[in-house]
């Protein structure tokens, strides 16, 4: 419901943030429109024109949380240094981006599980973007000679993502124990993984 | 609690066989001590001789159950064929048994999880003799020269089975979709583990 003017725009994006406010404080089950027009001193009406459900708000919510993650890990994908190294480091700070959330920001967490299963796609978009993110480091991987058996990009990525996936899902990242002990088990996960893609083709 | 005579381990393999059949009928939580004695026509204190209380009945049945998987997983272990194609067979007939006790034996499942959490000792031990099967197969793989990259193999061993979690993790594999589907992605994950493990020491 992200209408085109910057007015409309901005008036969204302070919709976002009081929303964001208010699920960190009350819980993602008791963030509604109204409360959101209240606290912003607006009708619910003028809210319900840019969101039209509370589950509409919360997946947007939710949705734009998870963009500053893929923004963070982004970064990496972009840079200019040797793509393995650039691989390790983009899956540790994945690893520790989601530590950090499981310590300091569980009411957005619960938000997410719970837009996890109202709006799959919020999530689905998600995951797609960090895959790209992902083949964009292969192929630099096959181009600076790093990683010269990426293979398959695409096949790559996604094996990459399911091998190192207790250490980014939320729920198991919360039940792994020690954040430095689940650091130190990725980078042994990481360095089989690179092993395999540093490995010359024969 | 197990005796050291035939007769009581009879005795006690007879009760955790009934046990189990509860279990399954009824589910975990109103597995009794009482019911098993009534289903066996015995006392209950006589029962009680074997197996002091409800949760270490449970804890019994469960460890009996999950014994029974590194049984099937250990004969891949112990066979002579070359490491690479044995260890791809392993982590893929570990996954096979937990898709099908995902979709055939939820009860023993839920019974399993209420067990992690009043016995950990019960899973950890069944972790570590399934780590002990990778273990012999990685040291196989550097005599057969199938996998010359094995490396530390206590380390090795750990990353393939947490690079694997995924698909041998009874939770993420009820919820990981189609099990053909499931078991493709696993086969690349593996393919990229085998890529570092065959790779040639520089």
């Amino acid at each position: 419901m992200k209408a085109n003017s910057t007015d409309t725009g901005d008036m969204y994006a302070r919709i976002l943030d009081t929303a964001e406010t208010l699920l960190r404080r009350f819980g993602p089950e008791k963030l509604t429109v109204t409360d959101v027009a209240r606290a912003m001193d607006m009708s619910h009406g003028n809210v319900y024109r840019h969101i039209p459900s509370k589950a509409a708000l919360r997946a947007a919510v939710i949705a734009r949380w998870l963009e500053k993650v893929s923004h963070l890990t982004d970064a990496i994908a972009q840079n200019a240094g040797p793509a393995d190294q650039r691989l390790r480091e983009w899956l540790v700070e994945l690893a520790v981006i989601k530590q950090r959330k499981v310590t300091e920001d569980a009411e957005m967490l619960a938000g997410a599980a719970l837009v996890v299963r109202e709006s799959p796609d919020v999530e689905q978009e998600h995951s797609a973007r960090l895959r790209i993110q992902v083949i964009k480091i292969l192929q630099d991987g096959l181009k600076d000679g790093t990683l010269p058996h990426a293979g398959d990009v695409g096949v790559s990525a996604s094996a990459i993502l399911n091998a190192t996936f207790r250490y980014h899902h939320p729920d198991l990242v919360a039940k792994g124990g020690a954040p430095e002990k689940q650091l130190a088990a990725l980078q042994d996960v990481v360095s089989l993984i690179l092993a395999g893609l540093q490995r010359l083709p024969e």
